[in-house]
C-alpha cells in the first residue's frame, strides 16, 4: 500500500470560540503515526452545514484518509452526518444496527427515543455505523476506492473507544503488503537530543520509524516497524528494544502505556511496600500524581506538605537546629523530612522534596530552581541535589517526576529480606 | 467596520505528529471573541513551504484577519516568514528594528549572531516587525486594504506576549465606528444552563454578546459590548455586571483574570489568616492548587494527605471510635479532619475533603462520587455533603474546586474580631 495521506477535521463551534481545546486532533495524529500514517492537516470548522460540506469536499480531493470528530450527538447543532451525506452525494438511510443500539441505550437510561435521538440511527447510503460502547452516537465508516472517511463523536472518551475498537483494527488490516508493529518506550532523565543521537547510531533498518514525545524530564520513544508479516515487524522492534534497554538501562520506566506513577505503584505492591511523602515546594503535587492511580490507597499511607518550618519541626520531627544551620532547602533537611515521613507513618519508604519553585524566594546561593530530594528506605537514605529550569509550574512538575522516579528505583531495588 | 472573518493557521510538524497539542488556537480564538471577532477556521499544517504557502494563499482569499503561529524561530524548519513572503508576492527585506532586537538578545546570552539567527531580522516588504519581549523571533504585521495578516511565534508565552502588547491594541483601534469593552465574570457553583437562562432574562441590549467557558463547577461568563465610545461600552457592561452580582451574589468569585485559588489566597492575606488542609480522596490536589499561587507560603501552613486511617488517627487526631462508627467518608470524620488540621498547625482555618473518587471502593450506601468537605475556623465548623459525577480525575477536581471555594467564603466572612 502506498503512503496514506490523512487529514483530521474537527467540527464544533466550541472549538472556534476557544471554549474547548482540540485535543482530539493530537490524539488521532499520534495513533495514526503509530500505524505509519502521517496526518497532513488539522482543520476545525464551526457547526454550520456549508462550512462542514466544504471542508469534507475539499478533503476528499486531497487525502485518502479523512477522520472527522464532533457533531454526531442528538442536538440541533449536531449535523455532521447530514453534511457528510451531502458531501458524499448520498441520501441518508436508516441503519437497523445503529437504531437498535440507540434504542437500547435510551431505554437503559429510562428515556423515550425522541425524534432527535432517532436521527442518530441514520447514516449516508453505503456507510457503515461503528458501535459506540460509551454513548448513543455511532461512528461512521465510509469508503470508495482507496479513500476512507471516518466520522467519530467529539467527546474524547467516546472518540477513543470507537477508534480503538473499530477504526484502528480496520486501518491495520489495510496494510496487506506490509504488516505493522508499534511500541512505545517510556524514558525519564535522558534528553530528547541524546535519544535522537542514540537512535541515529543504531542505523535503524528501512521500514522502522521513530517519534519522540517529550514531557519535561520524560520522553516517549515511539517505534514503528513495517515488514512482510506482523511477526517480523515485532521482531524488528524486539531487537531495537533490547538495544535501548542495554543503552538506557533504568532510564526506561515502561514499555507501552503505564505511567511512571503506575509503575512505581506496581513495584510497591509487588514488594508489599508502602510510602509516605513529605513535600515543600511541590505543595502536594507528588502525592496528587501518585494518588491519581486507582487503588493507590494500598500503598500511599500519608503525605505531609510542610510549607512552614513549624510544620517541618512539629509534624515531621525535623530538628530546629538543622533548619537554622542549613536552611529549609538543603540536603540535611531533605533527609530529615524523608526519614520523618517514613517514621511517622511506619511506611517502607519516605520521599521528600524541598526547593525553591519561584518566582520569588531565590538567592545567589539558593537560586530559583534548586531542589533537594530524598528517598528513605530500609537500605538507608539517598539525597539528590537538582537544578531545574522553567517557571514555577515547570519546576514543580520536574521535581515531582524525579521524586516518583526515585521511588520507582528504590522500590525495584527492594529484596525480600529488605522488606519491612 | 463590518464583521471580521478571522482564521488561525498553526505551522508545525510537531502538531501533526501529535507531539504537541495546539493550545494556541483556542487562546487566540478566545482573545478574538473578546473583541467581537469570530474565528471561522483553525488549521494546522506541517513545516513545509508548499503547504504553508497554499494555506496562506487560500486564507487570503477567504478571510480579512489571518493569525499565523509557529515557524518563526532560527532553525532550519522555521520557514514561516519565507513562505509568507511567497504567498504575499513580496521580497524579504531586512528590518533594522528587528535586527537590533535580535542582536541585543543574542549579545545578552553571550552568543554570536549566526547566519541563521540573522534571518530573523527579515520581513516581507511592506510588513512591520512586532517586538518580542521574551524571545528573538519578532512577530510580523502585514496589511493591505481591509486584510490583515499577523504571524506570531509558536511558543505560547512569546505568542501571548506579542499578542497582548502589539496585536490586540491594534485590532481594538480598527473599530472606529464602535468602541469595544470586554469583561469576564468568573462563577462557581452555578450551571452553565442556569447562567444562559439568567442572561436571556436580562434581554441584553444589541451590541452585547456573551460567551460561556465552563470548567467543571466553574463557568466564566465573557461579556463583550460595542458602543459609540469605549466609555459607553464599559457602562453597558457595568450595568450587566451589577445585575449579575445581584442575581448570583457570592457565586461570582472574580471579575477578570484572578483564579479561585488566588482569590482565596488574597482574602487570607487581607485578613492575616492562614490555612491547613487535610485531604483524603483528593490526594493532595487541594494543596497543590492552592500552592500554585506564587507567595502562597504566606498563608498555607501545612497539608496532610491522610490516605490511611492510621494517618487520620495519629497525625490529625481523628478519634478511632469516630472512624469505626461512621467510616472514613462521613460528616463527623470530615469535621474531625478539618479541626485536626487547624489545631495541629495553629492556623486560622482547617479545610478537609474525604470521599470516594473511584473507580473502586463505592458501595450502595456510599457510592463513587460521594464527598464530605469541612471548613473549620474561628466561627465554628461547616460540613458539606456532595455528590459529584465523573471519573476519578473529575471527581477529585470538583471536590478541590469546592474546597477552595468554601475557603474563599470562610475567609471573606472573617471580621477583625474573629481573626485568630
Amino acid at each position: 500500500m502506498a503512503v496514506m495521506q490523512a487529514e483530521i477535521i474537527a467540527i464544533g463551534s466550541e472549538l472556534l470560540s476557544g471554549r474547548v481545546i482540540n485535543t482530539n486532533a493530537a490524539y488521532l495524529s499520534r495513533q495514526l503515526q503509530a500505524l505509519g500514517i502521517a496526518a497532513r492537516r488539522h482543520l476545525a470548522v464551526p457547526d454550520e452545514p456549508a462550512a462542514i460540506v466544504e471542508a469534507i469536499t475539499a478533503a476528499l480531493h486531497r487525502s485518502d484518509l479523512i477522520l472527522i470528530t464532533g457533531g454526531l450527538g442528538p442536538t440541533d447543532d449536531d449535523i455532521t452526518v447530514q453534511a457528510l451525506a451531502r458531501a458524499l452525494g448520498q441520501p441518508l438511510v436508516r441503519s437497523s444496527q445503529a437504531a437498535r443500539h440507540v434504542q437500547r441505550l435510551y431505554r437503559r437510561h429510562g428515556a423515550h427515543l425522541s425524534r432527535l435521538a432517532a436521527r442518530q440511527a441514520f447514516v449516508p447510503r453505503g456507510a457503515r455505523p461503528l458501535p459506540n460502547p460509551l454513548g448513543t452516537a455511532p461512528g461512521v465508516w465510509w469508503e470508495r476506492g482507496a479513500t476512507r472517511l471516518i466520522a467519530l463523536p467529539g467527546v474524547p472518551q467516546e472518540m477513543r473507544a470507537i477508534l480503538q475498537a473499530s477504526v484502528l483494527p480496520r486501518l491495520r488490516r489495510l496494510r496487506p503488503a506490509g504488516a505493522l508493529a508499534t511500541r512505545t518506550i517510556r524514558t525519564i532523565g535522558v534528553l530528547e537530543l541524546q535519544l535522537q543521537r542514540l537512535l541515529r547510531r543504531f542505523h535503524l533498518p528501512p521500514g522502522v520509524s521513530v517519534g519522540f514525545y517529550p514531557n519535561l524530564l520524560m520522553v516517549d520513544v515511539q517505534l514503528t516497524a513495517t515488514s512482510t508479516s506482523a511477526r517480523r515487524a515485532a521482531m524488528l522492534l524486539d531487537g531495537i528494544e533490547r538495544r535501548l534497554h542495554r543503552a538506557l538501562g533504568r532510564a526506561i520506566y515502561a514499555v507501552g502505556e503505564p505511567s511512571l506513577e503506575a509503575v512505581a505503584g506496581e513495584s510497591l505492591v509487588r514488594h508489599r511496600a508502602t510510602v509516605a511523602i513529605a513535600e515543600s515546594c511541590t505543595g502536594g503535587l507528588v502525592s496528587t500524581v501518585l494518588t491519581e492511580v486507582p487503588g493507590s490507597s494500598r500503598y500511599v499511607t500519608l503525605s505531609v506538605v510542610a510549607y512552614h518550618n513549624q510544620a517541618k519541626i512539629h509534624v515531621l520531627g525535623v530538628a530546629p537546629a538543622l533548619l537554622a544551620r542549613h536552611g529549609a532547602v538543603s540536603a540535611p533537611v531533605a533527609r530529615a523530612m524523608a526519614e520523618g515521613a517514613r517514621r511517622l507513618s511506619g511506611s517502607t519508604f519516605g520521599v521528600s522534596v524541598t526547593g525553591i519553585a519561584g518566582p520569588g524566594g531565590g538567592t545567589a546561593d539558593k537560586p530559583v530552581g534548586l531542589v533537594y530530594l530524598a528517598w528513605a528506605g530500609p537500605q538507608g537514605t539517598q539525597v539528590a541535589r537538582k537544578f531545574f529550569y522553567g517557571d514555577r509550574a515547570g519546576i514543580r512538575r520536574q521535581a515531582a517526576q524525579l521524586a516518583l522516579n526515585g521511588l520507582r528505583l528504590a522500590a525495584n531495588a527492594l529484596t525480600p529480606s529488605s522488606r519491612r
